[in-house]
């Protein structure tokens, strides 16, 4: 039996595909942090690197990835597509589960995708700095990563908890070359205000936005974000893209995409290339987009426009809200623990596009353990949520006796977030709902 | 530039490669450890399956890998192989630098490739538990993994000082449902005579190897031995297969293969069928064989006959050592932290084939960060020592301007390691040499 289909590298997709030229009605505009009026191209300029604002207004259905970004993309894609023949056999169901493997890059995980498409464009317009957050670190990792590849500093502000509690997200980010600081810090304005109040914070996503974009502005560099935004979900369609290509290989179409979702991009990533050609060909596809119950921004949260950060720095975007304020428990899985969504994805959720589920960590985790037992790789925190919900729906397809086609797209591996396993089978994961 | 080279997975290989075949005489025969008289195979099937034991002595020059253990191979078989662009670019040489990347399976390194091997036969000929030993944590994951595909028990004794600054892989061992045992304990006499001198004894490979054989004797379970051995070297022949078939694909052959050796696992499973094939084709490659200064056993050792373990309970094996009381520095590399060798590549040092050389870990470390820096996958420390040996290679081809083709045994990934990168970083890391 067939379990691992790969691409060429001749076979890399050459455009990223871009959703906005898809889409019925276009997206509400960013607005303004102080007026509230709608951003100039201009303005987010200031912030970000030009050819990036560009694509995030653009509605060119296809564009072009430029030649060097594809040659660093070589050194890991095409990711390969596997199918787990194991877990079928093990939930006794008659569903086909393949997973789009993003664990194959170098820092493991689908963040390099957009980060190298970043660094790229900072680089040729000039940009001599970059600044970031991380909170579980891969965004830190990747973005340092590719920074290191493209000749661009970088400095990254660290939730202080993940700071100290994972050490070697730490390292890798220091690998690479990246300057780290926890956050809250006393380097900026935003930092210091929180730690007046609380010298012990332990940080969050959004006071590190905050630092990050004051940093940027402050000291003329650029600043990058790893979710959310159009242009970063774009960079991301290269997954949903080979996927395409390796289920063809594989002689089957998917019924369902199952993605895990905290910005938003992974899930973007792979369900918009198969949103298009499902469109094309007049195909039905079920997109499951699985969240925590203890971030429920879509399941829970209001559509409205809001900011990203705690300190109200960046434009407001219409979009799946728990409020910028919010700060979400403690869970494993911290890719997932923000406040805001996409607005392309809340958009197809508000179209019924995309199916939202939200699921508690300590079931998730048992989908993980039982994925890594039988299918051998282990599957990160947040990509555990995806790994579940498609556990979930294969288990319902043997109860109906149904032949689904479920596509996983599988972000990350979780070497770097063992003790979360260890947590688990301990008995010591907290259920937070 | 094409820098990943896949193969499909019907061209998995369905034979192991058996040197044996190939030896121009015979390797000289274990010793049983109380008489010094050689030792029967019945012998050596109180410890090892039946299979093991028969493929230890066998000279049949092909074996076939059975359908069950093909399967389970292609949960990550074939693994890439990758041409190193961008190092060759960084240390401008005309060498063509490739690697094959054992870090793609499972638990990260190639010694999943003779686990479910010996899972497998264990399995088959009824054996319901296995022991083993482990020191950096690598053997003693896969051997988890394997054990949990098969639905065998493992008893790992997990060297006590790498139980403790490893959490991680002591954490991945309990995921595939591996018992965990810090060695040294009271659970054996061995263990039991050495707290007795040392109730705080950090432990040593050689300790944990005399608890498991203990164990195993004294309860009725087998043994498993995660390198050193013909049979391991033989599973591992799929690594080198593979990279001639990968090879072929791009065009070239290896001038040298380089590995990292601690037992001889990894470094004959790539050279030992590049060996058969090269002889066959007529060519000469250079073999070369890097170890640390730390744990000099084929540079500084004796060839003889010797124990494998410090309470003299393994059968005597005739190969390079430093003796069986040895207790090497602690440096990071802790898979390289072996007195002995196994006796098919001590014959191929004996006989001029492979060449070893030996480096310290600070010169290797700095050739390990170059690696991550330019090609991003993060080489483990053991690993890193091939690196080394083939970034000196390539600059010696530099300077004497020779388009060399060089091919790594990357044996694994670093990720479980990287404490090791944040000490050699902040200059911690100490020279041994």
């Amino acid at each position: 039996m067939q379990r691992i289909f790969t691409l060429n590298q001749q076979e890399l997709p050459t455009r990223w595909y871009n959703v906005l030229a898809d889409l019925d009605r276009p997206l509400d505009p960013p607005l303004d942090p102080r007026t509230r009026e709608p951003l100039s191209p201009e303005a987010l300029t200031t912030l970000f690197a030009k050819m990036c604002v560009e694509q995030e207004a653009s509605t060119d259905r296809f564009i072009d990835i430029p030649a060097e970004v594809q040659e660093i993309y070589r050194l890991w894609r095409p990711t390969p597509l596997y199918r787990a023949v194991n877990l079928e056999r093990e939930l006794e169901t008659p569903a086909h589960i393949y997973y789009k493997y993003e664990g194959a890059s170098p820092t493991g995980s689908h963040k390099t995708n957009t980060a190298v498409a970043q660094a790229y464009y900072n680089k040729i317009e000039g940009t001599k700095r970059l600044t970031t957050e991380t909170g579980a670190g891969q965004w830190g990792s990747a973005l340092s990563f590719a920074c290191q590849a493209l000749g661009v500093d970088l400095t990254v502000f660290m939730v202080r908890i993940s700071y100290e509690q994972k050490p070697y997200r730490k390292a890798m980010i220091e690998l690479y070359g990246g300057e780290i600081v926890p956050s809250p810090s006393d380097r900026t304005k935003s930092g210091r205000a929180i730690l007046e109040q609380d010298p012990d914070s332990p940080g969050s996503l959004g006071i590190a936005i905050s630092e990050a974009i004051e940093e940027a502005v402050s000291t003329g560099a650029k600043y990058s974000l790893g979710s959310v935004l159009n242009h970063v979900l774009l960079h991301q369609t290269v997954i949903g893209q080979e996927a395409l290509s390796q289920m063809e290989l594989a002689g089957e179409y998917p019924d369902a995409v199952v993605g895990c979702v905290g910005g938003g991009s992974n899930f973007g990533g792979l369900a918009l290339p198969v949103f298009h050609d499902a469109k094309e060909r007049g195909r039905r596809v079920d997109f499951i987009a699985a969240e925590p119950t203890a971030c429920p921004t879509m399941t829970k949260g209001d559509v409205r426009y809001d900011f990203g950060d705690e300190a109200e720095l960046t434009p407001l975007l219409r979009m799946h809200t728990l409020g910028h304020k919010f700060v979400p428990p403690p869970i494993h899985a911290g890719g997932l623990r923000y406040n805001g969504m996409a607005p392309i994805i809340t958009r197809l959720v508000e179209d019924g596009v995309v199916r939202p589920v939200a699921f508690d960590q300590v079931d998730v985790f048992a989908s993980a353990v039982l994925f890594a037992r039988v299918e051998g790789i282990i599957p990160a925190p947040e990509t555990a949520h995806a790994v579940h919900a498609a556990v979930e729906l294969a288990r319902d397809c043997a109860r109906r006796d149904e032949k689904k086609v479920i596509l996983i797209g599988f972000s990350g591996h979780g070497y770097f977030d063992m003790s979360a396993y260890t947590a688990y089978l301990a008995g010591r994961l907290v259920r937070t709902s």
